[in-house]
């Protein structure tokens, strides 16, 4: 006999992780990235202000955090036009999918997003025995129609979709999106995922009715805000949605430290506006460097840009490859043909540096196979 | 139809949640309380270079923490003498029970625990289908022959018992445990709740091999370490559970800034040597205030002390809303008869001033019923 004696669903599963850590990466080359450049993080960091008050929280940490996270949800209500009730804070948005699958997907449950997405997505869904239905990419964009059809299709009770898409930057309008929406089957959940929206052009963001029971929005603190080790994020839906949360969320897991430094960091309108021009400014220069090399940058709606190198996913491979070999840390896409792009984060002009000193020889070199 | 499509699990827990926070009640009583004394939240604070490691990591806050916990495992592994396969990094006690709950409990699966004891755990087992059998506390202690007993007439998967205990603050000897242990039945896997160890006597650790597959232990850095705000705690077992957490964890859910704060807590020893000593002192007093009032402490390897009012369930409730009322804020056992009591945390002279001027009064108005 085993100890201890998983539940099956436990036992079948793989061991696998969702993504390698850039640390880990670092321990397994034996030395430190010059620039980290894989994992959208938000380079330009967090508002000063956050950090103060981050600074001045740490000798509070004593104390749990607010169970309810009332004041960042009060501010965030009021930034949004909805009521604290539409609401639930969590650890990022990784925890909040975690807590939403757990609340709908059963073993043998459908649920469908599109190949090459969020793979921490499939990683919760699988883990609570949910079977998934992936659909192919439309020109580098996630096809709503096709995932709503397939939806239909499948009986799915969650479909996913990232607006603007990670790992390919691209995205759809709101207004469109919310078209779409109009063909989701009964009983079935969308979960728009808009972690890089506050990086997209004016009217990404989903302009649905607060409470409308067809969809959930995700938001994060990781990318513009810049706070992903903070892990604290959002999602926004229907009252009774956000309710459901409350039967299974851990409801004292929001670091105290990091909800002061939500709080701060969402009341710092002129460090988003800056950490936004910088992005795009960033955006602009990665797209410079791929084209100096010959190859073809998408165009992106996020804090990060595909480059198209021109091959099938083994050359971006190899791509990626030489990059981390040469202390830069990249990215790429999952699935064909989308891995035929390598996942470049915006930084400052200097990271950037590095990235456009590398990609040359890390080309030559991948090109040679 | 209703969206979206719970499962039939979800769709039947109820909507109740373990524990009522402080800053909850303090908006519902319109006045921050004077004495925070009701969620053993160590007021002693962290370690200074906790403070400072913290604050030097707010600005780092951009990067996900280490998806690994790396530096703080292997610093952890030295402290305990085990390898840092023997050790997992979560989300609090809290996080890691949710964990290994999920990883073992299915629906109707057998689990044993005290009547009383820790309800965030006993969320855990209901949230995911588990079937509670709970056994009575014997002297005010949690009895691990009886736990022991139960699971094996039972067939539980696990049994749970913290030592020492909380809310009575009782404990065993980590040699009596180890020893009661050979009688656990085959495929039963014991947790052993070791949030309060530092604050107990030498020699209530668990003295067990770090390989035993039969007994995970949990420790946190919420309680004597004073970071409960930070939600970072670690469990320890055999590195085949060990590894198995990572079917199912939120692999970046570790804020960075808590892990840094975790690490030098952790080599702060006159710190925890300081902090031991207060809440050695702090549990005199706290005695002598019940004592004063003619009550009865009962005896604590915690940060807490357990005051038993010398009544009924009933009467305690009186005495906790008396003290709330008057901005002191503490709590109370559960379960008959543990439920006689009113339960403390530890806390510097001054703050406990607050206490023990609010208690006669709170404890006569209590008796007028």
């Amino acid at each position: 006999m085993t100890f201890p004696r998983y539940t099956p669903l436990v036992a079948a599963l793989p061991s696998t992780v969702p993504f390698v850590g850039p640390e880990t990466q670092e321990r397994e080359r034996g030395a430190a990235f010059d620039a980290r450049l894989g994992a959208n993080e938000n380079t330009f960091g967090p508002s000063p202000r956050a950090i103060d008050a981050m600074q001045a929280a740490a000798g509070d940490v004593w104390m749990y955090g607010d169970a309810q996270s009332h004041d960042l949800r009060k501010a965030l209500a009021a930034e949004h036009g909805v009521r604290p009730e539409h609401i639930v804070v969590g650890e990022g948005i990784d925890g909040l999918l975690g807590y939403l699958v757990r609340l709908v997907v059963g073993e043998g449950d459908a649920v469908v997003t599109s190949e090459g997405a969020y793979p921490t997505f499939n990683y919760h869904v699988s883990g609570f025995g949910g079977v998934l239905h992936k659909v192919p990419y439309r020109d580098d964009r996630e096809d709503p129609e096709a995932l709503i059809e397939k939806a239909r299709e499948v009986g799915a009770k969650l479909v996913y979709i990232a607006n603007p898409d990670n790992p390919m930057g691209s995205w759809h309008s709101g207004a469109d999106l919310l078209a779409a929406l109009d063909r989701l089957p009964e009983g079935c959940l969308m979960i728009v995922d808009e972690a890089y929206v506050e990086c997209a052009p004016e009217g990404t963001a989903l302009p649905v009715q607060p409470d409308d029971p067809r969809v959930i929005r995700m938001r994060t603190f990781s990318k513009v805000y810049g706070m992903a080790g903070a892990r604290i994020g959002y999602a926004l839906a229907a009252p009774d949605l956000i309710r459901a949360f409350d039967k299974v969320r851990n409801h004292f897991g929001i670091n105290r430290i990091a909800q002061a430094g939500a709080l701060a960091a969402l009341e710092d309108r002129d460090w988003l506006a800056h950490v936004q021009g910088e992005i795009a400014t960033a955006r602009d220069r990665i797209g410079q460097i791929a084209r100096d090399n010959g190859l073809t940058p998408l165009p992106s709606a996020t804090n990060f840009v595909a480059i198209d190198c021109g091959g099938d996913g083994a050359l971006a491979a190899r791509v990626v490859a030489g990059l981390i070999a040469r202390g830069v840390f990249v990215r790429m896409p999952f699935a064909a043909p989308q891995n035929r792009c390598i996942r470049v984060s915006a930084a400052p002009a200097e990271t950037l540096e590095f990235f456009a000193r590398a990609l040359p020889e890390a080309l030559a070199e991948a090109r040679e196979g």
